[in-house]
């Protein structure tokens, strides 16, 4: 609840364009749509989230209960006009939520559904989106989604871990002239580290669980982005490519 | 094995109405019903506990083998009127148990079976169960199922979590009138700080295994809730319903 | 900011007590007296905490610069008849800041510096504090102090564990009358849990980082007693005798 | 290899009894057992350990490939009158191995199979096996087997944990009676303490895996009774039955 | 080394304007200042970092030895005009540099030393830099302190932490205005997830060392942060005041 | 408290030797020596340890405040004749306790302090003492002093390693002729397997703190030790040297 | 990208045997031969790395889609004459992939398919790779196979853990000879050391991920490993068959 | 042991050169010096590893007791003729050792002490020492210091962190050189991957305990090199500059 919004109701008040009850009610039910199953409140969407934050609402399915899952994308779709991201999908969900929801569209490889928004302008800026190994290309992809349904222009590099610098370096040019960048790495997680010494912009690094052994899941590589050696990199948590796409959108927009 | 019962089994002796091998052989098998499969003991039911403790038996049925747990729940029913819980069942237990005993009660999306107890009682007292995602729910039910039995009045907020504070803040009359909150979430586990600030009264803090990556299965919301800055939560295991309702129950009736 | 506060703020503003500016004013400074340092805010004291929780102001000492400290118990003090409790100092802190403000008193053997309540009443309730050895007496002194500030009544039993049982069964009338317990334990923690069996009231677990070797400074103690088999069992975190006290003290009071 | 052997190898050699190739040929492949499959080694059967340890080779059965698994046991089985102990068997390798090598036994509800002594003496001594939920008895019915299988008496007394006194001054009789206790708890593994404390003779504990949340898996348990506040008691790997119930046979022969 | 550098010295190559020896020396020795100790090299200065990333070099001192240190000190502040930061210096080492080296300006309240540029401009921009509680001030210090160093107009707001909204909420001016936030926070490291979901801004969270027991010297925060619900959190390692005022720095001025 | 004790209580009871409240106040004062300093109880001593468990009474000093130590200590020998052990001491602890109480005796090397029992009867059976490293030593020696005061002979052979097997197999007699043995190893912890496969008697492990990086302080000793291949060894906590001598002793007296 | 290959392209510049843009394109693109699926790269190959490191290309099928792994694999099958080993397959995959791809070859056991090279030479120098248990053979055998691959002779000794030092000695021609070891070992990973003790050669130590409990999946093996008191010891990563017989066939042509 | 001498042992014996009970004393005493303090045994040296190994006796000094370090040393250094190093003393027992013994030398920043052996042959092959930051330096020096010690030529380059590859590729002669790598790094680890992708020889990474926060004191950096997409990468313990040093020895003498 940001503070223009408390000043608006705050000034109905004065206003006498809204009495102390009404303004109660306003405050603690108005930016939220109900979802609710078998009558019981099981989600709140916050409708105002699209204005807000310039980004559709977001909902990840992981943990939720099917039941519970549809009823809140059925919620949010009857939001005309507002755009919609659901992440962390199961294939089988996949196929179930498209069947039912038609107007849900795909993102192969990479566990999302959405429904883009009705106007989409040019898009702008320039995100380089990078992974190590092409293991990590599912967790790229969402970030490359993510940042191009928030109007950025992104372009991708993958499979070029630091074990072949040259393999890097081929992405001279995307080096040289995107804004922010978003680097996906599994196993030791090296590769931020090195991108961001190879340029003076953000760099998001992206953990993934690719590995075996002492990779625990990617834990591994979180710590080694953690300690980076490089200045400019900030980390998300394990393969939420979601997230740091996200943040990259935002940069981008600055 | 209360002090009280020890003096009474004393009393007893003193007065001649228990020999000593009368007293070893009733303070060793009194309050216990022994399960049996096959001959062999394989549970011992703290048949007095409802006396005690005020609340049914409770059967964790998880880690339990099947045999095991039939044997248990016919030897708990047999002791006609005491209540009796049973979590953590599998929906195929909960089937196959549902058959076998359709005295036994079922409580959608918690994993229990119950019997309540003969009498109930009108509601007391008002415990407030507030989740922080939709994914938390079926742990919140949980909670709010065990403080039912305990005859509490329960009322609950679900998804309300930090990032969006005035879902939490429409929760405002729950806030205001509650003896004792459980607040449930996953991932970070911020929810109960922020609940402790805004309240004076207990706060049970449940950790859910919602989340990825370094949610480590609720280790990392646990750890927020242990460290949280608010003084009034206090903090039971990870999706750990039961719990945070039964002693929610017991401060209740205080 | 609890929602009395907000409906008195909208009930001026709507009677015309009070303009837009003001209430943005009131809404943004009011509970809070800012604790400077060199002119740069270092604190800002909750001074209505001991009017909405019942207690009064407290500070952790532990982690602050000594010059931020001292800034802060200035500020605290200067509000005449708040009650104020600073914990975990060091003994050369202690000594320092007694020295400095007189009306601070001491509580041996526990870390803390306090300003009773200028009115004390007559102790009610009654809570159990229960410390498993010698060991963990300064937490369980600690959690004593704090309850007793917030008006309970409070008994001691200490040096009681697990291992040696007649030694905890020895504080028998302890056990059947107290309203809640604070059970503070080290090494394997697992007091809490034979307590916990033994009585029908919430049992408030404390670890303590007493032990050596995969003691780990009380972790293992922490997750003996998250996994207790007693269901009537909460915890916080390592050492927090303030916690446990201070949540103690609000179940004692209902 | 012990230094009898060593020594009968060198007397052997002074006395002409064997040529320095016969020695090294010996001292290098003499008490081994070679499991082949497919031509290659994939098992070294140490054939002397009946005689050495006084106790059956033991196959520990997980991790290794059925193939594998089954030219060892053939192999054991072709030593006429060996007892041999096989543990960690799944229900289909158990059913598989019992259709194809008939003279194994079962011991249902611990994953075993084996082959006793063709002579087995009058059980000797006395080993108090415990548990503390149902869910610990597959754990504790192992070690009671390999202990009967060492020759041992055993008597059992399960579902006794910490949180019900009495369950565990009901085995009374049992605890005044054993030469070494064998004591298997999950979740905080507190048991072995109390017992520990009760007795005068020396405790295996042995934590298991049940439990959720924090229990890790049994790792809680296995802090838990490292940490142990008696001075009595020692412990094994998370769910080594085998181990607990091998250790308690050679101690209660001494 | 970034590929217009190496354009140009393949550029210089063709047109004759450098052999291939040349080349080769100046691929391998150009942008570094070597720092010797007795002879020998003890550290390699990126002397165009300043032209390239538009910020000075900086120096990691904990963990060099002393006279190391020195010698990569005195090696810095003889290219006349770079600007130079030194992080994490003990007080007794800021005194010693400061006294050897009287151009090095100290920074109260954070072990850091710099030299500004020559010449700097008008701050451009904002960034918040908000923290939790009084004992985060330091390392919020040292982020504040990095991005004005890197040309940003920077306001703070400090000891706001969640279990107290309405501290937070009297930042309200500045949560409406600044384009980047970095927010410090130990113990459950919640104040991100709440700001991160007021603001529509990039968040950058660090999480501090304050805390104790399960606060495990700032992990636990960490983790609270990269699980963060709110979508416009980075993270960066802990008490990793430096890494978090430079990226903002960086985004600043985008 | 053993049954054999509450068999007597309530025999006094039956046979009017005893009233009720004799046998409460019996039941719960009994065997328990209360240690106050300033009136407050910090110390309850289980004056029939020694009686119970055929071994002195010992302390702990670790972790307890000097001032409690003394008053334990103090108590502790008012009883006269009874054999007395404190352990962990600092050097510092143990020239203030000698020279305050000039009839404990010192252990060169080991951090303890004792009183030996007034009649010492010949040394039975034999204990093996082994060590890897010369670090081990003090922990070993600890072990073996325990041992000794229980009554049993010990013999010692120290820094024999696995990666000098021959080192080990120097001890060839002491592994021929002990029963029951105590292996001291910090690092990979190996030693207890190799001995464990050339002994048939039980094999007390105990990880000690020695090593540096991922020693852990003794934890991958310790898990080195835990999964030992060995079946006869069992395990007790990083650097309890004392507890292994104590069951060591326990068992040398079967 | 070596230097070689730097100096190479320099001199072409200064030759006029390349134009810039020539040369840019060349270091850029020059070793990596893409892969593509649906158009986009996923997967670089290193097509050089047989001629650099004397190795096939080696592709790490674990964490690939199957449609992205069978793009790379027919890539890399279209370079005719290079080898080519792909590791971590899964049953079923072997199976798909030897159907499609009918010029690789497996290697039973491994969970590795192949192409050896065209023409092989007489295998060189002695690699002895040994294992602890019947488990760890297939890690075992995947770092033969890799070695043999490069050229190497290889002499396996299986199942021959410490626990049973005889079973080790039997190899005593082979501990003798080889210029380089290989040890796999799961549970303590004790074997290494022992090894290391007995060779003057480097031994490089593998754990697995055999074992229950505290083997934690293969960690405590591995630490057991680092912590190794045999100074010839270096480690790779757990079940890593594949790096440790990569690293001996390295070794074993110096 | 090696069989070799095993093998000498039997000749003689069989020749009637040794008597049964000589080969038996011989056998458990032969390449052993014991060192003794105060009388008792506290240290077994294994006089024959120079000749075994090829390297000086190394004495580990962390952890150990001053005295025991000194009867050690001299015992070690009453062996006329044999190197010897002793590593990991702190500055004061430098001093101390140094005093005491001067025959030993000084190497300065690495906390060893050493007696170089008699005759020194011209240094062989060549190994690479290269470090990550100035504060690995410590740990390189120390494996320099062994790897001459074992006769090898040793080149090195500091402080070529990857976060500025430049600093890295200007030891581009050193890298196409050298037969075997150290790389030392802290933090994120991540400079032996870098360097295992550009040559083709083996690397062995030590990881360090430089850096903060989730560092962890070198377990990020242990794990960053243990996930190595480099496939020539083995690992040592943190710090263990020793270690490296050794095993490139071994290697370079092949």
């Amino acid at each position: 609840m940001t503070s223009q919004i408390l000043r608006k109701l705050l000034d109905d008040l004065v206003a006498g364009r809204a009495t102390v009850d009404e303004a109660m009610q306003r405050l603690e039910g108005f930016p939220v749509a109900l979802c609710r199953q078998d009558g019981a409140v099981v989600g709140r969407l916050d409708t105002q989230r699209a204005v807000r934050h310039g980004f559709p609402e977001v909902i990840l399915a992981q943990g939720k209960r099917l039941d519970h899952l549809i009823a809140i994308v059925e919620r949010a779709l009857s939001q005309t006009e507002t755009p919609l991201l659901i992440t962390r999908l199961t294939r089988k969900r996949i196929a179930h939520l498209h069947s039912r929801f038609p107007s849900l569209q795909q993102a192969p490889g990479t566990g999302c559904l959405y429904r883009a928004a009705a106007v989409v302008d040019e898009p702008v800026g320039l995100i380089g989106v990078l992974c190590a190994g092409t293991s990590d290309i599912p967790v790229a992809e969402e970030a490359a989604l993510v940042a191009r349904l928030m109007g950025a222009r992104v372009e991708t590099h993958y499979d070029a871990g630091v074990a072949g610098l040259h393999r890097l370096l081929a992405a001279g040019e995307l080096l040289r002239t995107a804004r922010v960048f978003v680097v996906v790495a599994g196993m030791e997680g090296a590769m931020p580290s090195v991108v961001g010494g190879l340029v003076d912009k953000p760099v998001i690094a992206v953990p993934t669980s690719t590995g075996y052994g002492v990779a625990f899941g990617g834990v591994s590589a979180l710590l080694g982005m953690l300690n980076s050696c490089a200045s400019n990199v900030t980390v998300v948590n394990i393969d939420n490519g979601f997230g740091a796409g996200y943040v990259a959108g935002l940069i981008n927009r600055l």
